[in-house]
Formats: C-alpha cells, sequence, structure tokens
C-alpha cells in the first residue's frame, strides 16, 4: 500500500496546453509529513476516467490528493465522477451554498446559477473551505483510503492545503523511513565544475544523495537523506548541505532551499543598512522586478530607471552621447555611466546597470546576441563593469543578467 | 482504449523536486499527431511499480511513451522493469555497446563501467539513436501497444522524439480523429462570467469541445476539435474561437495562442507608431520587464521609471509632496501625476504607472492588501487613473497590476 497518490484532472494538463506544478508541489509536502506520493495521474476531462482514477487510487494508497475540476462550469466533473466511485448521489451542502451566496452578495453581486452546482457534494463527502474562490474543497473515505480533493488553480490549491488538509493528514507509517531533503542555491559556476568539486559528495549509494540539477542558469544541489526518524535525516541533509557549500564557495552558493538570489542581495544591503538603484537597459525592469518581489525590500531598494533607448540614456541617466557614438550602447564605458547616474539621480550607496544583446536579432561580429554588459558603483569607489556572454534565448539572456548583477552586488568588495 | 498514455519515472518527480515538463511536451507533440494521451503516470524509482506500469498502460493504451530512468546510474531502472513487463531478460546490444564506446573514445576517455549497462535492452526490444547524450533509448511491442522509452533530460527527449518516436507513430484511429486544438486569453473578466457568456458554446457533447481555465488571474478559453482530418478540425477550431472572442468582447480577449498581453499592448502601440513610458512603484519594474519582453519593443517602449520610495516619486516624477502626504502614495492623484511625469519626463505618447500595496504587510482598513492604482497618460488628452483590488499573494498582485496596466493601455481611447 502507498502512503499517497496524487490525481490531477484537466484537459488543458491532458493536451500538454499548462504543465502541472500542482503535483509537484503536493508531492513536496507531502514529503515533508513524512508521505511519499510515490505515483501521480494525470486524467483528461472524462467522468467515467476520473471515477475510475479515484476507485484505483483508492485501492492502492492511504491517501489520495487530487486536483482540478472543481469550478462552475460544465467541464468541471470531479464532484460527479467522486460521487460514482462511491456509488452515491450529489446532494446540495447548505453550509457551502451559503458560503457561496455570501461570497457573492458580500462583492453586491447575485449568485451565478452555475456556482450552485459548487455547494454541491456526495452525499458521504463533507466540504473543506476554502479561503481564496468559491469552489469548496471535498473529503470522503473511499475503500480505505482517505481522500482530499482540492481546486486546480495554484493559489486556491495551496490554501486549501495548508488550512484543511495539512492537519487531517495520517501520521508516516509505523517503521516507515523518513525522507528529508535540502537544496543550495548556486549562479555562475557550471554544473560540470560543480560535479568535480563535489564528486565524493555524489558517490553513489551513499546516504544522503546529492545531486546537482541546471534550471534556468541556476545550478542547485540537491540532497536527500533516508533515516529511521526526522531529525537524524534532517541533520544528515543540514550537514551534507554544509559541506556541499563549502567545497563551491559563497561567491557562488546564494542560498538555500528556495531562498533567491534578489533575497541574498537585499540580505546584504539591510545589513550595512546600504540601499540601491538600478539602471537597466537590456533587462527593462526585470532587475528592480526581481528585488521589489522580497517583501519589505524597500528598505533596501530605492528605484531606478529602465532607459530602454539611447536617447533616455542620455536625457535621463546623463550618459554622455560621444561615449554611445564611440562605444556603443553595450560597452564598458556605457555600463560605468549607467550605473554613475543612477547613483547621482536617487543618492543612493550602491547602483546596478544592465546594457546587452537580448537578441533575436541585433547581434554583430564583435558584439555577439547574448553579450551583457553590468556596472557596479558605489559610493566613494570607481565604478567598475563585467562583461558576460549568455547563450539561450531572449528571455535566458534577459533572466541571467538579473542573475548575474544580484551576484556581483552580492560579492561587491 | 486510449490512443495514448505517458509515463514518467524517477524519485526527484515523484518528491516533487522537479516539476514533470517533459509529459506537458510529449502530450503536445502527441496531439500535433492526432493522438490524445488521455492519461500521464508519475511513478517512483521502484522496479516493481515501473514494471506494472508498462503493463498497465501496455493495456490500456495504443502508444506509451515513457521517460526517465535510463541513465547509468544504480537508480535507473527502467531497463531492468521493461524487460520484467516483457517476461524476458536484458541482453547487450552490440551496436549500442559500439556507440557507447565510440561516444566516450571520441572525447579521449575510458568507457566507464556504469555506462556499458546504458546498452542492455530487453531481448526483444530495440534501440533509438541518441543525439545528444549515451542513454539510447528503447522500443518494445508489449501486448497491444507499441511501447517507446526515452531518457528524462528533456533535451535528450524532445531530440529522440522528433527524430526516432514521430516517425513511427500510428495514424490517428480509423473513422476518428484528427485534433486540432487553439486558445483564447482574456484578462480583466471572472471565470464564472466567462462561463456564463459562452454557456452554449461548452454544452457537453458538442465538438468543439469549449472549456475555461484559469492560470496566474489570466483566463484561457480552450478549444478542441475532432475530426476526420487536420483541416477540417483546424477550422472548428478557428470558428469557435471567433464565436468565443465575439461573446466575451475584444475589451477583454487580448490575443490566441500563446500571444501575451505584452506583446498585444506593443502591437497597439506599433499600429499607432505610438511610444510608451512607464512609472512603476507596486510593480518595481515588471511591467517594463514585460513590455522589453517582447522581442522589437525598441520601436514602441522607451523606458521608465522606478520610484519605489515616495523620495524618487517627487524626486524623479516630480509627483508634488503635498499630494503624498495628502492621499498617501496609494491614490488617484498620485497615480495620475506619476503619469503625467513619465509623459513629459520621456516625450512619450503614452505612459502607464502603478502604485499599490502588494502586501504582505503594508495594508490598512482604508487601503487594503491589494489596493492598486493604475495611471494612463496620453499626450493631449486627460490623464485617469483606475482602480483594482486584486486578490492573492504580493507576487500575483504584482502580477495582474502588470496585466491590468497593458490592458488599460489596449482599451485606451
Amino acid at each position: 500500500m502507498l502512503d499517497a497518490l496524487l490525481l490531477s484532472f484537466g484537459d488543458e494538463l491532458a493536451l500538454g496546453q499548462i504543465v502541472d506544478t500542482n503535483a509537484a508541489w503536493l508531492a513536496q509536502q507531502l514529503s515533508a509529513h513524512g508521505l511519499l506520493a510515490a505515483e501521480h495521474r494525470c486524467i483528461h476531462d472524462d467522468r467515467a476516467a476520473i471515477a475510475r482514477a479515484f476507485s484505483e487510487a483508492a485501492g492502492r494508497a492511504r491517501v489520495v490528493v487530487a486536483s482540478g475540476g472543481l469550478g462552475p462550469t460544465e467541464d468541471d466533473l470531479t464532484r460527479a465522477a467522486l460521487a460514482d466511485a462511491l456509488g452515491e448521489e450529489l446532494v446540495e451542502d447548505a453550509a457551502a451554498f451559503e458560503w457561496i451566496a455570501a461570497y457573492f452578495t458580500g462583492r453586491g453581486k447575485p449568485v451565478p446559477p452555475q456556482n450552485r452546482t459548487q455547494a454541491r457534494r456526495p452525499h458521504s463527502a463533507s466540504m473543506l473551505a476554502n479561503a481564496c474562490g468559491t469552489a469548496p474543497g471535498l473529503m470522503a473515505r473511499l475503500g480505505g483510503a482517505q481522500v482530499f480533493v482540492l481546486p486546480g488553480v495554484p493559489r486556491e490549491m495551496r490554501a486549501m492545503f495548508a488550512g484543511e488538509v495539512a492537519p487531517r493528514l495520517p501520521p508516516p507509517q509505523a517503521g516507515a523511513a523518513f525522507i528529508a531533503t535540502g537544496m543550495l542555491h548556486s549562479f555562475g559556476m557550471a554544473e560540470s565544475e560543480m560535479g568535480e568539486r563535489l564528486r565524493d559528495l555524489m558517490a553513489r549509494g551513499r546516504n544522503p544523495t546529492v545531486g546537482t540539477n541546471v534550471s534556468g542558469g541556476q545550478c542547485a544541489v540537491r540532497v536527500r537523506a533516508v533515516a529511521a526518524d526526522r531529525q537524524t535525516a534532517e541533520q544528515q541533509v543540514a550537514q551534507a548541505l554544509d559541506e556541499a557549500e563549502k567545497k563551491l564557495g559563497k561567491e557562488f552558493v546564494f542560498g538555500r532551499n528556495g531562498t533567491s538570489l534578489a533575497q541574498a542581495a537585499i540580505f546584504r544591503l539591510q545589513l550595512e543598512k546600504a540601499t540601491l538603484a538600478t539602471a537597466e537597459s537590456l533587462t527593462g525592469g526585470g532587475l528592480g522586478a526581481a528585488l521589489t518581489g522580497v517583501p519589505g525590500a524597500s528598505d533596501a531598494y530605492a528605484g531606478g530607471f529602465v532607459t530602454y533607448t539611447d536617447a533616455l540614456k542620455t536625457a535621463i541617466l546623463g550618459v554622455p552621447e560621444h561615449l554611445l557614438r564611440r562605444h556603443g550602447a553595450v560597452s564598458e564605458p556605457v555600463a560605468c555611466a549607467m550605473a554613475e547616474g543612477a547613483l547621482e539621480k536617487t543618492g543612493a550607496d550602491y547602483a546596478l546597470s544592465t546594457t546587452g544583446i537580448a537578441g533575436p536579432g541585433g547581434g554583430s561580429e564583435a558584439t555577439p546576441v547574448g553579450t551583457v554588459w553590468i556596472g557596479l558603483a558605489k559610493r566613494g569607489m570607481p565604478v567598475l563593469a563585467k562583461k558576460f556572454v549568455f547563450l539561450g534565448t531572449r528571455e535566458e539572456v534577459r533572466e541571467r543578467a538579473v542573475w548575474a548583477a544580484l551576484q556581483m552586488l552580492r560579492n561587491a568588495p
């Protein structure tokens, strides 16, 4: 008997129109509870297929967590399919209907008739509250399994899992191994170089297991430990992360377990009680967006400029026209002048600038697509700029430029 | 009998450490061949579970496409599990071994013993060439099904699918079924309202089928048509998209089949030969980043300002201090003044501004988290601002604000 089996419903998933991120998120949550979601299934919008998936899953796992198909429209079949699997009729849940009605009347709107179907549940099932939308979830006992059904919208699904499902999960199976996982995040070192430095830790057959994987230019070290209890597994993970970080170096490793590079950069600024301004061409605002994505960023990030055209680089940042004419916008002197301009106009302590060629067009032999100059100015220090050549699509070049800028700030003298 | 069933193998997937993007990609490819991958399964690294998944899949679908677990390491179990499902032994494939040996000797390295296992295959299976790595794929007949096994590394998997699998796929089922799909993208209308307007099109049993789904605040209309030939299916899709667009209105529908809202906004500017500037507080550069994500955006988007602090709103954009004092930064007059400032400082034809409270902190009763004012200035017209209250996380509020701003520009008088 498996600990847990995940089900995801929807034609958009089955057809590959969207990627199923819910399953990975739920699997992480369950493994944090000591439950391994050893199998995930995605099923297209077909009532009989969904009903069969419920029955098979309940025959195979102690816990079944399903998502999708609870919306108010006609292709939302999950309620009916669960009722089929249970051999029951759908009934209207009075409390759920009241709640849905309140959701709409509280917004000054009549209840749309199709939203009334969202108050229906199989006879023996109960409702799970939705803190962020109109679709209540469902909970039922099917065979020996506890079945939870959540909305497909990730935000609603996550809130409902945290509030309604997690507190009701059974404990890990007696004698079962506890799995702990952890990650280090790095930017700027090639995966092959990391593999060489971590060779001993990555040897087969070791516990914890250590692996690397690249995702969009950042490289993560993944650690997984198996032990008889949670504490031992977590200690093994922490120790392996420490060792790996030492071998790779803090210049490259910027955080653990989901810390972003922007958070790490903001953290350095906050420690120094310093402020940062930005002057972006290539990244067009992406650097500012990454920084302001961190809650509380306003302590450390003042703001900046998006000078996408040469004219604005001169008009707003005071980049001398002769520098643009002589060296081109994608050049060391222009990156330096942009950073200096941002420092001066904002009164910040640090400034970062980006200029480059994201492609697909616009490259030349001397300055191919992917060429990026990043400038770093610090009050009272000489300004500097560093050149990078990134491979990849337009989006990838721009994203790597944001990360390279944040990493330069983290490593600023 | 299903057309196709997808299998993905690996503990990283089962534990949710990585998201399964292979399944979505493969499903798209198969549906372009007229084969619906109605079910996807992800299985953890367990030989018996993988073998059973092969058997069940082959009993359920005409084509089974699996990926993962073909590497040289000990947790790569797929070869052995397929042999188990076939009731066969693994044998070494002489040609595959030669090819693997050449891969290493061509790089001046001895063949690592564990890579020799990659030359093994179930007795009745045959090998599929890998253009980008050392793991050959496998192809076998299991029950009535054609089974293909591909590497898990997306780059290798995609190349092998295109080169080795696609040419060998069976035609769509006789008398059935060429599948064509299409999407409309909208922002600003609730899904329930869309469901009401599209009720006729979404009725069960119709061909094409029409559904809606929400992803991050945008709502897509998905259309799928099944017909005897490709052309008919595509015509049916196009016609349904036209009808749906008419029922929803161009104010909300901004594009089709992957068009982004930023592309639609840039397109309007290019048609008018007009330029845009931005003044961002809440979104911190995200609006500029979205606009400059579109190749060729520099025709239409000049640049802008990230004025995250009140001091910068005044210093850089000229927002009068008394407006900030009296109305607060998140207010109609400040949104208007920011947009006007950006217009004036850049000489652009349009300017958009964003100011709001993304949370998690900073809200008040009068101005709760999620409150956003978006300003729109157009040369020669009175400036205006519109208020929104978005639900969701910090990231979601910021993203919706970017989309609302782009939609306001698209719909500007």
